[in-house]
């Protein structure tokens, strides 16, 4: 890693530390961390290093806080369709054809360099062969929170379900101080398809091993439907049953929540994951965000994988979360650029466990930045450079990135992985598909 | 124009003429009309012109049903506000300070440029100092149906009213036959800001002239209710009394409409611009056109103008209607990816009364094309590319255009005009604006 000075110089600084834009101001990047965060009026320090940022936004790097990376080889494979012919008769056959070692090693090759081109340095993943995800993330220098899935049901790579905690356990414990960009985890597919006995171990593994526990809860309204016809309660209610919720715990989707599961989980400090792009895609609803984020809950934007979203740039689902929460309301005053982008950032961040480290350009966070290049036809003029990364930009206008200080996208050029092996090697495998 | 003989060969051709891909198809191109459309078994002719378009998808340009393209100037210079506030204290006062014709043609160019580099061909516009407008439609090589606005106050260029509807039809003989890509056309703002009068005498100078009629109309729940509390009839059965409903007339969002009214339009054979970024955006609410083309109304997409959505891309708003109409509905089969590509394209082009010319690749009509490059990591792998144009895909992807059988657009760049002067330009007159 370049671990010199360097001076990231001009534009807008958006350091996401308060509601402030910096017009000409500059980040200090130094071993991998962010030294300073300078305004225009301010006497810079002689560095190693200089970037030439004038015309673009330098912010933090987005957080995708959820995301199957593996999957974007289903891209586009099934669409349209009702959710259960979705997973029965499309995913869940491809899955269990196609998926191993090897091509989970290239559709998360695949999804990562997506996402850094796109201006995510940080992804919070759950799939199988996770251990792959995580060398993948490591092969093109982004920043992950990777967790093994659990799920009662023989799954690649755990045919004996009885064994999916344990192996969950083992992902943890090698990759536990393996690389600092990585972050281990462990992820329990859903409160319908594990049982309570899986959810209390694998949340006790979690606490044992000082990791975050995930799990997609309430994303369509029949789960929510049939367990409480089942046992009169939410899922929500469940999980606490089971001691799950505390803070580090991150519920996804939250689609279908009442009043009394929103207080419950702000009660116990449990971050959230919101995925405009997936749920509206599988038409499962709307997670109400903002009752969310009024009753204090840390609520992160995700893409969800590729195969229900399906593109994995944080652009898209920023804008459609911006739009989305207005239209439902009918409040055009309802989620604004700011807080949609503190979503994408610093909330996200508190969201998967890593607010102290990154999220905003804090001096002593890691230098997790990237460069927005406003001098496009679509983003002039620049009224309001807010207003255009939530409302008119898109993954395609990042021009440059940097995951700790280093740099892994310049020129919209990927600097650690060649992107055209990658995308060969998953067209390769698609080929034998659908 | 060049007018030779031209093969667009490879990739994807999906001609919108039925719901086919034609793999490794080609299109033969000859004096700006589409020749004749080839399947991958086919053998092709020898032409002057070779285009290689493997990789790519190869289809008709889009057609933005509406827009008001000077507003790009006022992009991003308010959000998150309440559409009174946004439209007075805003929008209303920055262009009674800043509009006139310099710059009106120099957002209108900015407008086009943003358009054609993302695929958008024709654009349905309305607003003041048309000609202007028109001047840039013609400069930067694409094609335009443009209306002068028409409204009850004093406007730009129009500071009385009485003279509203002649500055409006004047614009159209001045440019009824003047090129052959500029088709004009009269706009009323809506039915509370003109008068029965002034939509009655509009219309009747649109028969006269044979011209498309355009207007915005039940945007938001309130103007709906005032109508029906002041009156006791909808704003549809309003236009209808005045015998504005036909089929050369163009209804503009339509998102408050009752099953009668939509039952009057589909008797009247009218078109209507379904305008999601915009109608989200504002928080107006969400137009019902599953329901409209259930009965067999044509439905085409529009951006409405950079000030409400903030981007002119309409692949952006293609995936937006294919997402929110499923959300609302609950319905994951509602707005499948075939039905949002027509309405992007052909039924777009019906819309505006320009049906029998472009928005489809059908021999004979004018060969306005687009090349989509699908060899790109969020485009990977191409199981459907016609998912991939929905739910995938951006602006940024489009590599080549042309308009009439001439190249504007090679490889992501204008060839018609600087678009960096343009961009100058319009930075230049938003320095003065907030
Ligand atoms: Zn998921
Ligand atoms: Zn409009």
């Amino acid at each position: 890693m370049t671990r010199g000075t360097t001076l990231i110089n001009g534009g807008w600084v958006i350091p996401m530390t308060d509601r402030e834009v910096y017009e000409g101001g500059a980040v200090l990047v130094k071993d991998g961390v962010v030294g300073a965060v300078f305004r225009a009026e301010d006497e810079l320090p002689e560095v190693e290093t200089v970037v030439d940022a004038a015309g673009c936004v330098v912010m933090p790097g987005l957080v995708n806080t959820h995301c199957h990376s593996p999957m974007s080889l289903f891209r586009g494979l099934a669409d349209d369709m009702p959710l259960a012919s979705w997973l029965n008769e499309h995913i869940f056959p491809a899955e269990a054809a196609h998926i191993n070692p090897e091509t989970v090693r290239a559709g998360a090759l695949l999804s990562c360099v997506e996402m850094l081109l796109s201006g995510t340095t940080t992804v919070c993943d759950g799939y199988f062969y996770e251990g792959e995800v995580a060398e993948a993330v490591v092969e093109t220098g982004m920043r992950g929170v990777l967790a093994h899935g659990v799920i009662d049901f023989p799954a690649p790579g755990v045919p004996d379900p009885s064994e999916n905690v344990e192996k969950a356990a083992a992902f943890v414990e090698a990759w536990k101080d393996r690389w600092p960009l990585v972050t281990p985890s462990i992820f329990c597919h859903t409160p319908y398809t594990c049982s309570e006995k899986t959810l209390a171990v694998a949340k006790e593994a979690c606490r044992r091993l000082g990791v975050l526990f995930q799990i997609h809860v309430a994303e369509t309204e029949d789960e929510v439907q049939r367990l409480k016809e089942e046992r009169g309660i939410s899922p929500y209610q469940l999980l606490d049953d089971l001691h799950i919720l505390d803070e580090t715990t991150l519920l996804i989707h939250n689609v279908w929540m009442s009043s009394r599961d929103m207080d419950l989980v702000a009660r116990r400090g449990t971050t959230a994951s919101h995925n405009p792009g997936s749920n509206t895609k599988l038409a499962s609803g709307l997670c109400p965000a903002s009752a969310l984020m009024e009753k204090g809950i840390h609520v992160g934007l995700g893409t969800d994988g590729a195969a229900s979203n399906n593109n994995l740039d944080l652009f898209n689902d920023m804008q459609l979360t911006a739009k989305l929460h207005k239209a439902y309301s009918l409040d055009p005053v309802a989620m604004d650029a700011w807080t949609v982008l503190e979503m994408a950032t610093l909330e996200g961040a508190k969201a998967i466990g890593l607010g102290g480290s990154i999220g905003s350009l804090l001096p002593g966070k890691r230098a997790d930045i990237i460069l927005v290049d406003m001098n496009k036809p679509h983003l002039t003029p620049t009224h309001n450079p807010v207003s255009h990364l939530v409302y008119a930009a898109t993954g395609a206008d990042v021009r440059d990135v940097f995951v700790e200080g280093r740099q892994v996208v310049k020129g919209g050029r990927l600097l650690t992985v060649d992107v055209g092996s990658v995308m060969a090697e998953v067209n390769r495998i698609a080929a034998f598909m659908g």
